[in-house]
């Protein structure tokens, strides 16, 4: 940020040169960092549920199929009925895994998966969402990854869609959010425009290939979000995004260990294989606000719980931003109990 | 911005006490400086480009006019025309005034005018604007301010929405919207809504004033953006709105009268009740690089002339953050011409 000042980003026109610069440094970066394949294009919007808004008018005529378990892989749901489309679900309460294999009819043009709950902490395996590149492959697989991304080692060549928003592991100011398409997503929007049916108007997937061909965005957009991107993807480029998950890993293991042993809290997701690394949720019941106590002692902040569990959950983001040693000072702390 | 830093504002959530103090803050301190009517309602979006389309989604069902003269102005109907609306326009070329009084079907349901063509420097005399308001009463009235506000004095109660982003008047990092709407504009809302018509999802106008009504947005907004906006508001607010407006229109009379008198440069609007007091657009024609190089000599930066007219105009910002020195220093230094 005080790069940004010192470099006058804050006033700098979205249509200088420089800007371009900014922009083609910030998706180069994030080319390198996720090893993107070279059919995926990288667009920035105004926020994650913006992306949701934009997948639904963009890549789907009339059936969507949505993966529910938490807030927020309810509310892309909602967010196709709002835009008139027929959407399905298969829902299964907080905290729990989907049973393999559901079946997803073949007339289905999208499925929206939340990779992360970031209500909930459950997180889906990669091989779950790729098997349905397998049994749907006319469906676009599209990946919220909000809550975690840059960890998750994606293989996008089985995917289709994935987007994030920059405040959660990218740890930057909220209001920028990147979407991440393919070529198959370019083709069903240009399919859908071609059918004379309205995909919206300045953040349609066209409009915004035809500006990110120039390093431009269709409006005046977040110039500083951008600029700060680019500097955080940089910086985790010269650190190494496989230091990166190892670390995430390394931390989720030892607080998960401390929950399994603590009788105060436990972890609220129990299917090992659907707990989240990045956003890890404890079932701390009565003990929630002792809890919370000792940590602010320690100088740590955590999470409360979502909605309707704020009183009886916590929640630990477990973000690059975070480091070995205050993942190693929680622990300690919550030992103490 | 350093405020902010040691405020901790970029880290700060967006469902937290302290983030609804400063969107508490921000839209009292608008309502104050802009003298706003109670039934007025402030909305937040990622910018003025999204207000565009979330009032052609909220607000017409069929029938949009828009008055065009210049870049922004067409997009704004261009955007009616690609969410299927039947937009009508009355067109004249750029930098030309309208006539009085043009004859617009009682069935319009919203005429949007453009009060500043920032691609031009043309602006719309106030009582051009509020004469609709009786030649079309059932007509929403809605004014794009993005390069005008804080300068122009509407009377709020003769239009129904007005709306600016942030980077103009007010000086602030890009990446903001401000949508303020009446009553009216909420009823039409709800109208659309009832009849079964889709007005989009997280930024509908029923959306957007339930979450405002808590001091909340309905996705993670620009926490920062708002922020800041909070502190120039307060600033504005503390100099005075009257000061801020007379230092405009000084600075405006200033310029055009150098303008008026020099050879190399003239007015590129000539109808003297349609020149922007905030966007001063020259002719500059081949003398454009001279002009730029000798104003860069002396630390300033004039802005490019708009599309077609890059190396035969220039744009003169006249912006709250402008000061008169900054603005003698300029028409000093063009008088060496």
């Amino acid at each position: 940020m005080k790069a940004a000042l010192r470099e006058d980003i804050p006033s700098l026109s979205h249509r200088s040169k420089k800007f371009e610069s900014i922009y083609k440094d910030t998706v180069d970066g994030l080319r390198e960092l996720l090893d993107l394949p070279a059919d995926y294009h990288l667009f920035f919007t105004g926020s994650a549920t913006e992306i949701w808004e934009r997948i639904i008018q963009n890549l789907v005529e009339k059936n969507s199929f949505h993966l529910v378990n938490g807030s927020f892989s309810k509310r892309f749901f909602e967010i196709a009925q709002q835009l008139h489309k027929k959407p399905s679900k298969h829902e299964v309460s907080a905290g729990h895994a989907f049973p393999n294999a559901l079946p997803i009819s073949s007339d289905t043009e999208l499925i929206a998966f939340t990779h992360n709950e970031t209500s909930t902490g459950v997180s889906l395996p990669l091989d779950f969402i790729y098997n349905y590149k397998v049994t749907n492959p006319s469906a676009l697989l599209v990946v919220d990854a909000v809550s975690s991304l840059p960890f998750p080692d994606f293989d996008y060549s089985k995917l289709d869609s994935v987007f994030f928003s920059v405040q959660k592991g990218f740890g930057l100011p909220a209001g920028l959010g990147v979407w991440m398409v393919n070529d198959r997503c370019i083709a069903k929007a240009d399919e859908l425009l071609s059918k004379g049916i309205s995909i919206g108007s300045y953040h349609t997937i066209p409009s915004l290939k035809t500006h990110a061909l120039k390093y431009q965005t269709p409006e005046t957009p977040n110039v500083l979000g951008i600029y700060l991107l680019s500097k955080v993807v940089e910086d985790m480029v010269r650190r190494g995004i496989g230091k990166i998950r190892k670390e995430t890993e390394y931390k989720a293991a030892v607080l998960y260990q401390t929950l399994d042993k603590q009788a105060d809290l436990k972890p609220f997701v129990t299917d090992k294989a659907f707990q989240s690394k990045t956003v890890i949720v404890a079932d701390t019941g009565e003990h929630t606000e002792k809890i919370t106590k000792l940590l602010l002692e320690k100088g740590m902040q955590p999470g409360d719980g979502y909605g309707a569990s704020k009183k009886s959950q916590l929640r630990f983001a477990n973000f690059p931003t975070h480091s070995k040693e205050h993942f190693e000072l929680l622990v300690d702390s919550l030992e103490l109990l």
